[in-house]
């Protein structure tokens, strides 16, 4: 009576007969082929850390931004297609740039986070800003607004959750596993450190060094970790 | 003569030989892989219970949103894609505050109810608020107008209907079978609420908590349980 | 030399070789699915009734509305897809009103009707109002203007005929029949309700009542009948 | 080396390797399921009579419209899809007002009969006006204008031709070979309505009636005849 | 390695592997099935005879435009579909009259061709002008401008040629051979008239008459023959 | 694992899996089935040569345009489709203009060449000017500006060269190898006529008179060498 | 389950069930059958270095460009597609010139890779500027601003890294293992040019000449090397 699965999965926003949309479900495989990224939310900020996968020795480690800036108060890791990210990021960019221009006050992460989504889920629609297929990226959002520190994970399906602690990319199944084993929530911004930094180390096939992972905070404004910043965090393991 | 069912169900909006549009029938069948949601009117107001999947104990529970105010009178439960309610319920913000702005007076919940369907109904037209497939969403629509209390309820082929109760997502059967056995039209908001967690209760596999419910009211205006609220609900089961 | 019928009936707007649009018949066949409606011309008016298939007793019987005013002076019962109906009700809400504005008149009957099938014409050519597929619903619009009282029927090919009393629905066939047997031009509107009710009654598979039927009546305005005025023709049946 | 021409056939607008437009020919064929009409020019004015298929007692005869009027002097028959039909003649209507108001004076009937056929060639653009398939319908075109009266047909190809007598429809080839036999350039225009009428007869399996036939001329003004005037034209027979 | 040819010829603006384009190939497909049209210049002005074919003789001869005036000093024979040349002719019109008005001299009738070929190769691209296929229809352009006579013939590719002599049509083969054999550069229109119709007189089926076929000539103003004129050319014959 | 090469050559701008564009690759094809044409710098200018396919004793010659002025500075010849050569060419010489005009010097031959490969390669895009297909044309285009003559070579793909000559069309591989053997960098505009000739010669089936052949030079404008010049030059072989 | 890859690798921009994007793979392909080229990196400047394939003796060595300068302090070298690259090298140009005319300073060679980036991930979304496919073209870019000499490499994807020495083309795999081997980041820019070209001469084909290489230096402005200053670098190999 059905087609098989395979019929439907090339339709690029179609429901299959049990309900779901294929394109979506294969845009979430490519963030399982991407790098590991974590984010852990603590009382004095948000700490996120990302593996770098350094291809070459002739790379620039630091040219490889898994790790942005979106607005002073907001920043995010990504894991996925980098280009698909960095459309993302430079939607935030402006969005939070024209809230701050209008209403002279910074945009709250939610409703930061609620943006990116917005264009995540418009795909496929052949409007301007719109991609032509889901966006193959997830984001873990960090920032800091009236309300405190707070955490977001976006998908490609556009939908977003608040967490405490959170793992993106290839090793993000370990690496949750190992976060909801170790997080507390009165754990200090320095703890988080080291948890996120640990919680990396069991994923990644190389041995962690201060070029091949990225470590940021929001606490409240964003600041990326210089080399001697991770480094420090390394002897700390 | 006929094609078989298979070879029509792809067309994002034709018609198969027996007049059935199949894309919305495979919308209907996402709400089906859905959290459950129920609505009951009273005489004093309305209440809504949703059940909130926590799938990992780091994810923030508030951030889990399944019930969401759309003005200060009207408030929806949905079941289905997350993003394509928060679609929905975004339209239905914007369209109630332009009512406010543009006649000084709150739109009543038929109105707003139809803005929505209006959109559901529109997909895979092209234009720009439109989607390119249908919403793959249900909402339980509460609200509180100069008819006094009311309770809509709306599928992906943008219909709706008026209720005294209603359950969506994977346990309204069950819940439906429930409801219209200890359902009274004359039955007090507090028995509602007590209703409504009790028939939740009936087809959630997880224990009742404050963390994996959330309720709502209506009565006459908009206001989402608090966690104590809600364990204070559950004590009377 | 030809193809199978099965293989034009997926264009949505194609001949086949015999001269035949079948996306268009397949929308003929979606009424063949719906609940059945009725009207009767008399001199003094013109009345319309359906049956309401109410699914769950929970459902507010007034919400399932197959009735619908257009202006004072038209009102229409629909069979076939609820949604379709309403946009359709709509755009003649729209175009009633707008002719009173501009002309500060009613618009006549027949030029509504031909508004409502311009619009159902229009599918499948992409522009703002029109749909992509055809709508999938029938209208019995009654009216009355400076000619006096009129019936007019649509169906999804944007095609209108006037009648003296006609049936459309899944009980259309038997009902047309016991029209065609006791209608007389002469009937007084009162003789016209009941026997509007014994055609649906015939049909339907419950039993009427006042809350599974809707009756209504242009005479010369607009009226829709309480459940007291219903439950009095169904006394008198 | 070539496809069967069974797979060519589907393209909207696509000639076949033998030269052919398939779409256009099935929209002929489309006319060929239609009702019968006649058209026959004299030196006194133009007649056109049809047929009209009642298929309910309870239809409105004086609705099934098969002849309208374009502009005071040009009147049309039709056979084929009643809603096409519509848009064209509503098409000549607002090019024939749009006429007379820059520049007041009737628009020519070659005029009006190229402009609904530009109509007709532009199927399949995408452009406002224009349909997403060929109009299933054929036209006689009767009018009077400086050159005297004039008769044009037109096909769904866009193409037209000025006729002394003309028979379209499902009829068509029986009542031309009719209209060849019997008619004579000098025949009045009483000898014309019943050569009109008696070739009707001939094609229709029905007992012609003034219920079930239209007559209408244009000489020079378009009247359209009533049932009385249809009457003693059924009694000359 | 390669499809065959059957699969390339759909695609309407594709080319095939060898580099072919085969719409525009079935395009000039269809000029085959047309009605015969020749030209022949001579220094004292151009000719141009169709054969015309009246197929019920009730049709109006004069109706069947097979030669038409595009400005005074330019006419053109065609050959394939009608409504098709119509475009054509219209878009060449409005074209000549623009120059008329912007610059106050005939358009050259080079130019002119130009401009029907600019609108015959922009097929398939959607804008408002151009076709959604081929232009079926091969014209024969004779103009007298300030370079003297002239005679253009073009195809449905967009391409034209400058000529002493064409024949195109179904029977353009055996015509153009004729022309050929008996065409002179210094002949007078006169005898270009004759061996104009002494050349269709040997492809056409019927016998030559005043109704079925016409003749023009650009000496330097169009002028269509009258039945008389055309007759006296036959009698020379 | 790969499709064959078959099923990726009709995308009009689809990858293959080895990063091959097929539908460029068989607009190539098409410039393999025209006339051969070939260029020759000096320094005292650029000679183009072209072999004209005169298939009807009563076409006019000279209406075979294989090469055209673009402005007074640049000339080209070309191979392949004649009408899509009119439309490069056209838009080169609107380019051109425009130049002269905004910044009263001629355009540079680079610049013109370069905007005729930007048209060529934005087909497929349905912008206002390209084309739903690539170009199936080749240029040679010759040119003399301020860096002295200069020959360049464009091909469908919109990539271009610049040559000190060149040969294109059907006889392009031999005329190739002709010119490599007897080119010199400092031949006069003379022997460059010589050469152009002998080598088309070389590739031509018939005997070269003065209306099989075209000749033009830019030295420092553009030229077309009338018959009687064509002539001496073949008395020169 | 799945359909094999090949069934994927034709929608211009569709997730594979493994999350791959098979257009940009296949456009990736394009480059590695292009010409080499490469990069380096020193305290000094950049370095480039780029193999010309030479098809023909009659061509023009400098009129194949595949080391283009994008503004006097930015440069690139280029795999692929020429035509592609001088699309990507005109929007730069474009960006770089409207930098300095609205900031009256020269843009940064990020943000210039960037707006490179920018255009080659839209490709498919059909608005005016972007392809309608992926941009089969790879770049190395060299520049020099406020942060000193950096060289970034493009792929079809629009991501970009940054690098201190990298290969491209259908030699780069040799070619990046040479430059691990050799390349030192403190080497002074004229050893730099000796490994670019040793680099490039043991994956040529051909023995390396002042006419089959390009080299190019941007320290801190870009500087295309003459025939000579080559010739200088061949002879220190």
């Amino acid at each position: 009576m059905f087609l098989t699965r395979s019929e439907y999965d090339r339709g690029v926003n179609t429901f299959s007969p049990e309900g779901r949309l294929f394109q979506v479900e294969y845009a979430i495989e490519a963030i399982k082929l991407g790098s590991t990224a974590v984010g852990l939310k603590t009382k004095e900020g948000v700490v996120l850390a990302v593996e770098k996968r350094i291809t070459s020795p002739l790379l620039e480690p630091s040219s490889v931004e898994k790790i942005m800036e979106i607005d002073e108060h907001i920043g995010c890791a990504m894991s996925g297609l980098t280009a698909d990210a960095r459309t993302l990021v430079e939607h935030g960019r402006v969005e939070t740039q024209n809230h701050r221009f209008s209403y002279n006050e910074p945009m709250s992460v939610e409703s930061t986070t609620q943006a990116l989504c917005d264009l995540a889920l418009r795909f496929g629609e052949g409007d301007e800003e719109s991609m032509s297929r889901p966006f193959g990226v997830s984001l873990l959002i960090a920032g800091h607004d009236d309300n405190g520190p707070c955490l977001y994970h976006t998908d490609p399906s556009g939908t977003f959750w608040q967490c405490n602690a959170k793992a993106i990319g290839s090793g993000s199944e370990g690496a949750d596993t190992a976060l909801q084993e170790h997080y507390d929530v009165n754990m200090t911004l320095e703890e988080a450190e080291t948890l996120a930094l640990s919680t990396l180390k069991q994923v990644m096939e190389e041995k962690v060094t201060s070029s091949n992972v990225d470590i940021a905070k929001v606490a409240p404004t964003y600041h990326l970790y210089t080399p001697e910043e991770v480094e420090a965090v390394i002897q700390r393991l």
